[in-house]
């Protein structure tokens, strides 16, 4: 499940809309090794795509993380992406994230 | 070139001391690839010293932290893993991070 991701000390009155600036991903694994396997796949679908996101991983989690540099916040593309990483994350040969 | 890192919100008065709970280490790239590539390699170096990092990396960067999670805290092994990172992003055939 992608999460939106809001500015810190956003205001939030009735005058200004509060909009996510980014979407982000999280997965779990058993091990070190799952994570860096998901993430070098990852990897290669941002090269391919030419739409790179931030990504954090370490023993036991990955965290996928999407924006738009140039605009400073969510284009169509980021969704696209997540699409993209989506697939890749949930496909019966791949990373089951059911540990989310 | 590696930095310590300190909890938020720490004492510094005088009867307490104040260590670092973690060191991390930035690197600079031109691109996603390779950042991509380097992270591939420390994860594999992970992988065979079994002492894992957390790792952030995107278009440009890549950023890995290390300490101990059972003593939540910095353990000689860390400065080991912090040595042997060292040599393979600075060997001469690898990623310089002249940047830095």
């Amino acid at each position: 499940m992608w999460q939106p991701c809001f500015r810190a000390h956003q205001r939030t009155n009735n005058s200004q809309r509060r909009a996510a600036h980014r979407i982000q991903r999280t997965v779990r694994f058993d091990n070190f090794r799952e994570a860096l396997g998901v993430i070098r796949k990852v990897g290669e679908l941002a090269e391919t795509e030419g739409h790179h996101p931030d990504i954090s991983f370490g023993w036991g989690y990955a965290t996928v993380s999407l924006n738009t540099k140039k605009i400073k916040g969510l284009h169509e593309n980021d969704f696209i992406m997540a699409s993209k990483i989506d697939r890749l994350l949930d496909r019966p040969d791949g990373f089951l994230d059911h540990k989310q």
